[in-house]
């Protein structure tokens, strides 16, 4: 009988890993877990659906376009784009259950139907951190948060870059003391300095603003110097707008405290181009480039905002975060060769070959491993010794345990370390000692 | 100014957790992951959407009215039912890149739009494990699956539990023997044993069949006694039906092998009314009962099957699996009161709060401990003292070290066990050593 099958394949702009790749995967996420873990934040979970109304409450924007949204039944569901807006719905919704400060990360996929292109997906893991305080909350927790970035890129492998810190009441006072009322256009404007070069944004401001202003604009952003001399900059520009004033005093407070968290100095800068697109943003704001790699972008994003949950509750919640988008950083460092690999195909320490058909001392020899927190496979199946050897070796299986007629008899094991080649009879406990190195 | 809020509520028949319950839902999961992992299971990832004529192609069935399945542009899609169907998908598609025996695990949320009502969830996590031959496997895999079963369910706190076992080709054959062709009615029929009686079990199979073959069945389904008693029995009936033959030696197989995992006798149990409602169990098929609250029916389940991906290749790949319904087995022991929560609403070891504007040594304190690998926050809102410490007790954590000029000038801390209520001075390495144990 001839069986049409169906085509084995996943929806474009969608990534899915073999176990190579996973391990790699999972190795990042469960960095960024930890880390998360060790400053205090707890975990969270929401549904991947939410109601269209609660979920697009803010409405409008870019993003609506791009989500997936349906009826089931009479429901209008969308996907959530994001873990902010469902964040910001939990916060409102569970008030009295939680403590303030309340500190959560949440790592899970979030859907946007974006154009199908390479390095875009249209399913990506976030990993978010914030902190929300009840009406107000500590500046110093704006600091901690670079810390937390530090941990994480420094743990993963990283060496090599800088987190940029601005704060956005220094750019509002700064265009409010030029007459610029409306500063929107002109952030994204300034955002563009890295991409379109400074000629083109100077073009870009002439078309609103006088020259006079302009002026003042680009010679604000090519300040340069390290972090306390361009604080000095800022003080030294005689701005006396209140905003601006209030936003170079947190701005100082930052990176007062980031060296007392033990972020080493190379590895965090002010940088006053940075506005970040979203509007929420309200005081500090960050991203984070890897040296080495500038054009990969900011591979961690964040900043204090004013009020997390505006569209569902009149409680001000101030709060500071960080999003890491775990399968857009994952796929550029990949295919920038920067992925520091496991080159592992299993997380096994260690696989029991079995010799002949008595599997007694094999499983109880695995019981003891297990048991010690070695992870452990038994070769089951049948065939030649090198047919086994192979495939210990394909997975990338650092020890052989085989097991036949003597081992069992004297009571050892005999172990193959795969990347030296030694071979030699040990017992039980000197495997477990050496494999737990 | 008024402000229409949106009510922040989630969608019916959706589970979302507050921090405490989180926590618990986390150890279970973790649980689970790290005793995947330690029998050498890969992890694997897909997405949550497929295509519909992927997703959908074995057809029919009571689980495709459930489907969230929509429409974006000109592509159908549809969300993940279950972690099988994606797997098998994942299989065919990566043959190639796969080494057999394949072992992988997968954690995570499929989608289910079921009738809405108590303990049933639209959005729930199942837990799977499958080993995967390329055209053959050991039924050793079969005696380990129990293993990793009893591992999981003893670490999360269960003495009193039992996986019940049977093998479906012991039950095809005697109806085979009997001479009943179409077994699948009779096997749904049994599977109600536990619901509906003895009685009525009876009564529905004597719609179809002769009162011969009835009661050889219900004799068959009440067959008593341990394991070893049974297989006798088992053998004793005189059944010359090949298949059951094949059956009762892979059934003896298994159970011998059991043991050599580990798993005591009290913890397994063949049953052979067990059957599984799906269709392509063939071989083993499991159950897990917790003996204290049999009535939340089975807690993890599966089976040996003969052909994984039959609808996506020809190749031939059997494999014996199990899956851990977690939301659902989280919701019943929560609401059964079994769950051994921790109560906590945070992960913190410890909160550190400055008695002044002082940070320097605090946030020094905060990065040692966290080195030595313990979760710390820092308080750093302002306030008094018992609002501090209320917060610390509200969370749940353990220990609070407090820091003033004091603990500044002398180099200590000031540490007070919150479950004790001790307080004592002490040095940095003193803390981290008790926060260790």
């Amino acid at each position: 009988m001839e069986k049409n099958f169906v085509k084995p394949s996943i929806l474009p702009g969608f990534m899915e890993l073999t176990p190579k790749d996973q391990i790699d995967f999972n190795f990042m996420l469960d960095t960024i877990k930890k880390n998360y873990e060790k400053y205090g934040f707890v975990p969270m979970d929401t549904p991947i659906m939410e109601k269209s109304e609660v979920l697009l409450a803010k409405g409008g924007g870019e993003t609506e376009k791009q989500i997936y949204r349906f009826n089931k039944g009479d429901t209008d569901i969308s996907l959530r784009f994001d873990l902010t807006v469902p964040f910001a719905r939990f916060v409102a919704q569970h008030m009295g259950e939680l403590n303030f400060p309340f500190r959560r990360y949440q790592i899970g996929k979030v859907y946007r139907g974006e154009r199908n292109q390479k390095g875009r997906f249209r399913e990506f893991y976030q990993c978010d951190i914030d902190i929300i305080g009840n009406g107000k909350l500590s500046i110093v927790n704006d600091a901690e948060i670079p810390a937390v970035i530090y941990s994480i890129f420094k743990e993963l492998g990283f060496e090599n870059f800088k987190i940029r810190i601005n704060n956005r009441k220094i750019l509002n006072g700064f265009f409010n003391a030029l007459g610029i009322s409306e500063a929107g256009d002109v952030l994204r404007t300034i955002d563009k300095l890295d991409k379109i070069g400074e000629e083109s944004v100077r073009d870009e401001l002439s078309n609103t603003l006088s020259e006079e202003q302009v002026t003042s604009i680009m010679k604000f952003i090519m300040l340069s110097g390290n972090n306390s001399e361009l604080i000095n900059s800022l003080e030294q520009l005689g701005v006396e707008d209140e905003v601006f004033l209030d936003g170079l005093k947190e701005l100082k407070s930052v990176i007062e405290y980031i060296g007392c968290f033990g972020v080493p100095e190379k590895n965090y800068i002010i940088d006053l181009k940075i506005a970040r697109g979203l509007d929420y943003y309200t005081g500090t704001v960050y991203e984070t480039i890897l040296d080495d790699y500038p054009s990969i972008g900011s591979v961690c994003s964040g900043g204090r905002y004013e009020n997390l949950a505006e569209y569902y509750t009149n409680q001000k919640l101030p709060g500071v975060g960080i999003s890491i988008g775990l399968t857009r950083l994952f796929y550029q460092l990949r295919e920038a060769k920067l992925l520091k690999s496991k080159d592992r195909e299993t997380l096994c320490d260690v696989i029991i070959i079995p010799m002949n058909d008595d599997l007694n001392y094999s499983l109880e020899t695995a019981n003891k491993l297990r048991a010690a927190g070695i992870i452990t496979q038994v070769y089951f199946e049948g065939g030649k010794l090198q047919k086994k050897m192979n495939y210990a070796n394909k997975l990338g299986i650092p020890y052989v345990v085989l097991i036949g007629d003597d081992e069992i008899k004297d009571n050892v094991l005999t172990v193959k370390s795969m990347l030296s080649g030694e071979q030699a009879k040990k017992s039980v406990d000197e495997v477990i000692e050496e494999l737990r190195k």
